[in-house]
């Protein structure tokens, strides 16, 4: 049968998402959402317009979306694209911004979308070492490339690079675009934007699904120089004219406005992630510094893959990455007080009265 | 700038959607939407979906509403696959299933999105020219190829091809696939989903967009041999994982459980087709015969463009194709009968009070 098939798909790795389970009563720490509720004034506009305009196509521009997004930034709609999604936008950049006869260069612990792009459209990569303690060094980026993808702060880790490092990036990076993947940027990060107006090759990538609590809307946005918004908008124009429907624009366009949510919201959860990670240490993690969501913990005894399966038992959802250098740590979305709460009583009952075949020091990389 | 861009991408030429003008009061007949609202039910639960679960991504398998679409058919979930609007799906499927040695065929006169996917993804095609009456004859499509594409009804003519005549181009096509892009198979039109069963190279398409009033919600879906399905959520899985949003997906569930009004409503449109066409053929237009939710009409002496743009003038949009063989041509939705009526009138008038300038007989090929 997989004669019909193109050839050109045949060996490609498709990238596999966090699980989505339907199961009642799970804490959900594996998909790094929001665990807070979207602004009640985006969820009332949505429902306002649940109308019978739905039989109309949406703005296949999505102009007051960009309007909304541009003036956050001081920036006009033509610095602004929009997308199903940051995913979507990924992967329509690296297909007009990011295939040249160089490499494009990202860190070997990352997004583990970017190498699942390059394969789609048979874009050459080179994946750069992070350090021994997980971390970037933006010396490791300044030589000869087709692009950088950097997402600041990094997934799994949390960490982030300050926007000194990054000027000094996009200063030694002539002729390739810089993209800055800042889906978790509103966590304690530096947003890079206000670069753009000094970097024609720079483009920042952001999403409404994880401080925005947005994550069942799909909505992401790129801005960049109007040259870099102009090869996004041809080849969206390639593939779909409408990739946002009529409910998610007024959602975003609603949810962007509400500044004080937003403010609350994304404050709570950088607190309850500080007294998560000091209640991890007390439990012999050791948890690597983060301004995201999340936090990438390891223990010092107990073996992550086992860690993760024992919290399961309990409806306790946090990631694990089979992967070399990192499949001794756990990725933990930071929930609700109460969630992280019922993590750390998991995790000590766990650590108390389990018995561990493997339990020997767990401190050298693996 | 452009320097940055992909090399790859800097020819495209990307596909122009219909306007979407803000004006009020409009009658807008230039788009081929559902001139009556979505099901209430469906409105109803897109408005109970939007709820706290927003902060959550959507199920990145849309399990519910492929076993919904699989039940219709008589089929599992694996003959299904379901996208961001058909033209996601269609994208899909040129990369997929239709980058072969041989070239791709659709008819010259079709719509015009499939060399533009031709053109994203470097795959050959071959136009197949329409008969003079603007109708697809299969023997045409019985030659080597890399795949054909077939909308059924045909856009922007409205004309279809037969069960029976499918069947024959399936028994004739051998080692490529056949996609029958069936948009607008609910106004008249015959589904050949029932032969996915005998043909594992049957691609059929569809969307909510049309006969469901959901244009603005984009959900379009496919069905046919689970092995094509994989070829399509692989290149999914490459692409982005959650293309439909959590109100997309269970509005699309309900839209479709309510059989009743989608039955109401369709039988409505194609009521309203037949009268509008009378009345179009009683101004002196030639009308095609379609079973499709648009008109595609010549008026004998009045030049194409010039009646789209007074129309306009009068708050009408209906769309012109400035193209060879139909750039005499309108192609007009079928609106209430209310807006039938008022572009009836509007022809009239203008038929009656205008001065053309190039008022000569308009029955030739042009």
């Amino acid at each position: 049968m997989n004669d019909l098939w193109s050839e050109c798909i045949r060996g490609l790795e498709p990238y596999t998402p966090g699980e989505q389970p339907a199961i009642p009563h799970l804490i959900k720490l594996n998909t790094n959402e929001n665990p807070y509720p979207p602004s009640p004034v985006a969820l009332a506009a949505i429902r306002q317009a649940a109308n019978e305009d739905l039989r109309l196509y949406p703005d296949p521009e999505g102009r007051e979306l960009k309007q909304v997004i541009a003036d956050m930034h001081g920036l006009s709609p033509e610095h602004v694209f929009v997308g199903n999604g940051s995913d979507e936008i990924l992967a329509h950049t690296f297909l007009a911004l990011l295939k040249h006869r160089r490499p494009v260069l990202f860190p070997d612990i990352s997004y583990s979308f970017y190498p699942v792009y390059c394969g789609l459209y048979g874009i050459e990569c080179s994946a750069v070492p992070l350090d021994a303690d997980l971390q970037v060094h933006i010396e490791d980026y300044l030589r000869p490339n087709g692009g950088v993808v950097l997402p600041n702060p990094n997934a799994p880790t949390g960490s982030v690079v300050g926007r000194g490092e990054m000027k000094r990036l996009l200063e030694g990076t002539d002729g390739s675009v810089v993209v800055v993947d800042e889906a978790y940027v509103d966590f304690g990060g530096e947003t890079v934007i206000p670069l753009v107006a000094d970097f024609p090759n720079l483009l920042v990538i952001q999403t409404l699904s994880k401080s925005r609590s947005l994550a069942g809307l799909r909505i992401g946005f790129a801005v960049g120089h109007p040259s870099l918004i102009d090869a996004l908008n041809l080849v969206k124009s390639c593939f779909n004219s409408y990739p946002l429907d009529r409910l998610a624009l007024k959602g975003a366009v609603a949810a962007l406005r509400d500044q004080d949510y937003f403010d609350r919201t994304r404050k709570q959860v950088m607190a309850s992630r500080e007294w998560l990670a000091h209640e991890l240490c007390s439990l012999g993690f050791y948890v690597l510094p983060s301004q995201a969501n999340f936090l990438f913990a390891r223990h010092e005894l107990r073996d992550a893959a086992t860690l993760q399966e024992l919290l399961r038992e309990r409806n306790i959802l946090v990631r694990h990455f089979a992967k070399p250098r990192i499949n001794q740590f756990l990725r933990i979305s930071v929930g609700t007080d109460a969630q992280c709460q019922s993590l750390v009583d998991a995790l000590r009952e766990i650590l108390a009265t389990t018995y561990f075949a493997d339990a020997v020091p767990n401190n050298a990389e693996s």
